[in-house]
C-alpha cells in the first residue's frame, strides 16, 4: 500500500452512470434543455473557440456580466465548476485540522462530504419535524461549538422549504464566523440575500447555472462576497480550473437569461399546482416548497420508488444514512404533461389502484 | 478576518488575462486549432449535448475508449481537469501533513505549487547544468528523505529533454512510493512508459489533452495506474467534477486521434529543423528537445523578450524565482511561417542588426 494521505481510504468514491429515465425527475435539473433561441446562440458561440489555447478572457467576460448585474465590483465575483465546486472550494478554505463546519440536517447531502474532503470538524445541526430552521438555535449553535464556517441552503434542498432574507440577516449579524449561503435554487424562491454582501463581510452567497438556467452539463457556478474573501477562496482554485467551452456557452446564457423567465415561471406554477394535488392524497405528508421540487413522506415509499423505478420514471428516494428523511421522496417538477402522469401513477399506487 | 485554513494567505493566486500575441509561442499550446473535419465533428456532437442534465456517461464513454487504446481495463483509467487536475488530486492524495513530495527542479513550475496545496513538504531535486537528471541520484535522494511521491516530466518542461524508458523503469523499481510520470509532452517525443503501469504498483501515468491534441481549452486530462491506485485517487473528486462539453468534445477528438498525426510529426520537424537553426547562432545556448517547444540561454534573454513582446510575438521568459533558468526563453514551436518570423527576428536581434 503506497502512502495515501491520512483518511483518504474513508472517502467515498463517486462513480456509475445513472439511468436514463424516460421520465427523469430525481435530480432537480431543468426538464427543458435550452431554449431553441439561446441553444443556437450558445452553438455559434461555440463554433468560435480556439479549442487550441488555454482559457483565457472568457473567464473575465462573464464575471464582469455578473458583477454588473447584482452591481458589485469585479473583484467580488469567483467562478467554479458549479455551485458544486465552489461550496467545495470554500470548504477546504475554512477546513483543515481542528476546523469546525456546522450545516443544517437534513440538507443537501453533500456537505457532509465536503466537510470531510476539507479535513474540518462536521457540525450537522437538526432541523426541526417541519424541516424547519430554528434562527435563534442555530446562531447559539454556532457561537457555542466556535464554528470557522456555518451554511444555509435556501431554499433547503431536499426540503424545499426557505428562510425569508430577514431570517438569513439575523443570522448572519449573530455570527462572526464565515457564512455560505448556498442559493441554487434562489430563483423559483425570487428572495435572493445577495444585497446583505455589502454590509457583512462574512457572508458568501453561492449561486449555479444547473438549476433555473437548465446548463448542468457544463458544471458553472458563481459566488458572491466582499473582496478580502473572494481573494482568499480564489487561492483554493488552481490555474485554468474552468474550461473555455463552459465559461462561453454560460456567458450567452446568462446575457439570455430573460428568456429563462418564462420557464422558471412556469415550474413555479407547477409545484404550486402539483402541491395542491399531492395535498389531496390523505396518504401523502406533503412538504410546502419554493424550490423547482417537491418532497413528500409515505409510509411505502420505498415500494413507490420502485414501482416508479419499473415504469421508467426516476424519483429520488431518501434511504440510509437520513433517518430524518425516512419514507421521504423528492420529486423535481417536469413538463406539464410529465408531472400529471407521475401524479396519476402516485395517486393510484397509494390509493391501491 | 475570518478563520481561513492555516496558511491559506501564504497561497498563490492565478489571475489576468493574457495577451493575445498576434505569433502567440509562450504557452507551449498547439498553434493550429482543431483539424476542420474534428471539429465539425465535435460542434455537431455539442449540438446534441442535454444542457440541462448532470454529466452522465460522457465519462465512461471517453474512459472506454482510452482503456482501449492502452489495452487496460476502465477501472485503470481517471479523468481530470486538464493534466493539471490530474497532478493536483495525485499530490492532494498523497499530501497532507508531514508528507513529502519530491519533484525535479527546473521543471513545471506548479509542481511547487501544488505540493504547497496538498500541504506537503517539496524537496526540489536540482537537474545538472544541462538540464538531465541523474537517475542514481533521484533514487538516492527520493530513499534518503523518505518521500511519499516522487514526480518525473518526461519529456521535461521547460527543459525539453527526455528519460529513456528504461531510466524511468530503473527510477520506478527502485523506489517504493508513488511515482507521478507526467506525460504532457510525450505526442511529440514518442516513447511513453505507460506500459510499465501493468509491471510496477507505484506508477501513475498523467497525460493530456491540451498540447498534441488542441484541445487546451476544454481542460481534459487523464492518468493510467493500477486499479488499487485510482480506486485512491478518485476518492480525490467530486461528483460531476468533469462537464459534459467537454467530455464530448474530448470523445470526438480520441476517436479521430489519427487526423493529429501529421501535425504532430510537422510540429517535431520544425523543432528539429528550428534547433539546427537556432545552434547556429553563436550568442545561444539551444537546448535539444524532445517536446513542442524548445528551450534556448542568452545573455540578454530579458531584452529580447521585451523586443519580441513590443513587435506582438509571445516567447515565455524566465525570470525570478527559478535561478537555473537565468537568461532563458522558452519559444513554442508555430507553424512554420511563423517559426521562421521568430527566428529571423532572434537572428536580427542576437546579431545586433
Amino acid at each position: 500500500m503506497l502512502n495515501y494521505r491520512k483518511d483518504l481510504n474513508e472517502m467515498p468514491s463517486y462513480d456509475g452512470v445513472e439511468r436514463d429515465y424516460r421520465i427523469k425527475v430525481n435530480a432537480n435539473e431543468s426538464t427543458l434543455s435550452l431554449p431553441p433561441l439561446v441553444e443556437e446562440r450558445v452553438l455559434n458561440r461555440l463554433a468560435n473557440i480556439s479549442f487550441n489555447r488555454y482559457p483565457n478572457e472568457e473567464y473575465d467576460l462573464l464575471v464582469e456580466q455578473i458583477a454588473k448585474n447584482f452591481s458589485v465590483s469585479k473583484s467580488q465575483i469567483l467562478l467554479g465548476g458549479g455551485s458544486s465546486e465552489i461550496i467545495e472550494k470554500v470548504f477546504h478554505a475554512f477546513g483543515g485540522n481542528g476546523r469546525k463546519i456546522i450545516y443544517p440536517q437534513p440538507s443537501f447531502s453533500m456537505y457532509k462530504i465536503y466537510a470531510r474532503a476539507a479535513e474540518a470538524q462536521a457540525f450537522p445541526f437538526d432541523l426541526d419535524e417541519k424541516f424547519d430552521l430554528d434562527v435563534d438555535s442555530y446562531i447559539k449553535k454556532i457561537r457555542e461549538v466556535n464554528a470557522d464556517l456555518a451554511v444555509i441552503c435556501n431554499p433547503n434542498n431536499p426540503t424545499g422549504n426557505a428562510l425569508t432574507v430577514a431570517q438569513i440577516e439575523e443570522i448572519v449579524k449573530n455570527v462572526d464566523c464565515a457564512l455560505l449561503l448556498d442559493e441554487a435554487y434562489v430563483e423559483f424562491y425570487g428572495h435572493s440575500a445577495f444585497s446583505l454582501v455589502k454590509k457583512y463581510p462574512n457572508l458568501i452567497v453561492a449561486r449555479t447555472f444547473s438549476k433555473a438556467y437548465g446548463m448542468a452539463a457544463a458544471r458553472v457556478g458563481y459566488m458572491i462576497a466582499q473582496e478580502d474573501v473572494t481573494r482568499m477562496i480564489n487561492k483554493t482554485f488552481m490555474p485554468y480550473h474552468m474550461n473555455t467551452l463552459s465559461l462561453a456557452a454560460a456567458d450567452i446564457v446568462y446575457q439570455m437569461r430573460d428568456e429563462f423567465v418564462p420557464r422558471i415561471q412556469m415550474t413555479v406554477a407547477e409545484r404550486q399546482r402539483i402541491f395542491e394535488q399531492l395535498k389531496n392524497l390523505r396518504e401523502l405528508e406533503v412538504f410546502p416548497s419554493q424550490t423547482n421540487f417537491i418532497l413528500i413522506r409515505y409510509e411505502k415509499a420505498a415500494q413507490l420508488q420502485e414501482y416508479l423505478d419499473n415504469i421508467n420514471i426516476g424519483v429520488r428516494y431518501f434511504s440510509a444514512g437520513a433517518p430524518s428523511l425516512k419514507n421521504c421522496l423528492r420529486i423535481s417538477m417536469g413538463t406539464r404533461i410529465e408531472n400529471d402522469e407521475v401524479l396519476s401513477v402516485i395517486k393510484n399506487f397509494v390509493q391501491g389502484k
